[in-house]
């Protein structure tokens, strides 16, 4: 549309003579007039498309010198795009250079982990070895009512206990108590059990002797009602043992003579030889190899 | 400025015939000069018009070839900005992907330690009630000048100090010394009080009576020179027994009957009842419903 | 070689009417026909070099439109590639926030860690010192055959040591037994030395006497066979004492008295004085300043 409209404005500017001078009109002219009229012709001829000529380089030329200045525009902007592109790549090198050390110290501080959570472990069971030692000569008596040890001391109703139900055992474990308590200290009033209380003698084998009288009596009481005697563990220990229960009970009806070993191991006879196994991952295993003990176990591992 | 130099150039070049034929010259011509002259004239116009013209074309072609050049070169560094800019984005996307793991492992690393910061209180809970277990049936003697058990055995100093002031208490506890020892193994010249001397007893029933008797004697001696027995702690458990102690030398003056449970609650009686507490924040909200306890307990909470 | 093609094309367009008419024909024509000639040339010279600036006009026009939708296009480009570096710069910038921000984390973590690392060496500290106390009133009796505790309890087997290695020792001891035991409870199958017999006893001064009276006689035995009598303590604790080994050993030998106290302490008695030392470290400061000391222990530190 532009271009076409500025070829029409420019050949309206420079007509030629044609339209101007007929034929007739120049035959009749006299050679004087004829002669300065030809000269003014030819001048019109030339001054016409000189001036046409000069439109159209002016025209053209502020053409180009817009162009020119456009292009200059956008050459300032590409080099301002590139400055900033620069800027950009710049700030991406030193971003990448942080992820780069972030991923490093990641990368350390994940091995420091790894190696902290290792000892952790370790420092856990050390801990888990040391309850179980520390409570290794310990007794809990579960099922005393609460408050019996304010008339007597606590130490007696465990004597009373020892007179009640193992009448001879001798003297000598009752002289070696070294603790006896409720624990914990505190009654929580949603429990409606009576605390436990805790006995620590100071040798082990009155202990187990202790336990071993009260698992061939059955049934143990406290001034006639029964109560229950039980070994002392860490939480830890306590959960482990726990969890070869189900096993226990189903053993104990295959007459496989099951028995949980300190602190928390399952001992079973099995094809003439006593098995000890300290996981259910280990035991797994060995069912595998064992038709008539994997049919025992099943659903149970 | 430019443009004009290159218009008034041009129109130098290309001169109209005007100015060098004059009318009167015209006229005064031979028929056959003035025919000659023109078709000379007119040759000389279309000429000069022509070659104004050819310069003009050639002008402005050279002008529209720079500009085409030097947008063929723009249009290559754009083509390399665009190609540069992709690889940018590229490396950005690349970044954005590296931090979104590093913060995926970051929030991994940081539920980890969560769960080991856990295991870690419960870890050090876990050593301090075991120290605490441990230094159950200790006695701390405190005050006894060094190089004493040099002479004697430490056992014999404690014996000795038991028959100095609680001559009625019997013979048992002093057969149940387990360990007898100066605490720490090494001196520390910097201090010049002498070290503790450690008894570990076998029964906490035994350690309760002494200290129990120490309390009501007031002054306990060695050899006439006051000296103090005490129960023994975990680091941990001793400071938070020693904060209470303002509470309690308050509370005493109050005649609040505070005391110091073991390992580390105030007990006290208020409006008739034994309240016990293990923090001073659960204290600090039993007091704020209580004013006159409030009153007793300003600033010391 | 385009320009130069674009000049030659238009030159043939409009030639000059130099050649159609020759002089001659004009002095011989009539002079009705001289004028319209005249008339006709002038139009055509008109004609043909205002045919020929339009053709010129038009080539340039169209050249000059053609780099225009160009410099519009790239003009577009440009725009295109603000728009998208300002995206990349704002992309940039976030990913530098996400960095700060995962660096800050990091250096929270760092510092947690640091925090939590001292904590974990302080409970491993704490757990050795737990586990020496605990096994402070150990005695390890290595070398008895496995087996033997089948046919009388443990505790007979230490009672028939100290029988028959130390008979006046008196009966006290043997009255404090708390535990006796093989350990560890399951026999590695790849040893082939027996497990040791773990003693546990009330007091420490019964185990000292013990181990005294056991260095004095030199050779142990068990019916006649050797065996080795020792202290326990953590793993920890065992391997510090290993460390001093070498030491202890050269030391010997230059009659420097050397002795490893409880835990794990090098004592020994050098100019007069009786030195003491937890860690290699200082004692390979102190020996810096004591040449003759340096000279006994180099290549030991």
């Amino acid at each position: 549309m532009e271009r076409q409209r500025m070829i029409t404005q420019m050949r309206e500017k420079g007509k030629t003579p044609e339209n101007q001078l007929r034929n007739e009109e120049i035959l009749s002219l006299q050679e004087k007039d004829f002669r300065l009229s030809m000269l003014k012709m030819m001048q019109d001829v030339g001054n016409k498309l000189e001036a046409k000529m000069d439109n159209l380089q002016e025209t053209l030329t502020k053409e180009i010198q817009d162009i020119k200045l456009k292009q200059e525009e956008m050459q300032n902007t590409i080099t301002e795009i590139k400055n900033s592109l620069e800027a950009a790549n710049s700030r991406i090198q030193e971003a990448e250079e942080r992820i780069s050390e972030v991923e490093d110290r990641l990368e350390e501080i994940m091995d420091a982990e790894q190696k902290r959570e290792k000892r952790l472990n370790t420092n856990e069971e050390s801990l888990r070895e040391l309850w179980d030692n520390v409570k290794r000569t310990n007794i809990h008596i579960i099922g005393v009512p609460e408050g019996e040890e304010r008339e007597k001391r606590t130490e007696k109703i465990f004597q009373e206990i020892i007179a009640e139900n193992f009448p001879n055992m001798g003297k000598e474990p009752l002289t070696q108590i070294q603790e006896a308590q409720r624990v914990p200290y505190k009654i929580n009033p949603r429990r409606n059990t009576p605390r436990h209380i805790l006995i620590k003698l100071t040798k082990i084998k009155d202990k187990e002797k202790i336990l071993k009288a009260a698992r061939e009596k059955k049934q143990v009481t406290y001034k006639g009602t029964p109560i229950r005697l039980s070994a002392d563990f860490s939480a830890e220990t306590l959960q482990a043992r726990r969890e070869w229960h189900d096993i226990l009970n189903v053993m104990k009806g295959k007459n496989l003579q099951p028995r949980i070993l300190y602190p928390a191991r399952l001992s079973f006879r099995f094809e003439g030889e006593i098995k000890t196994f300290t996981e259910k991952q280990t035991l797994r295993e060995f069912s595998n190899t064992k038709p008539v003990l994997q049919q025992i176990l099943k659903e149970l591992l």
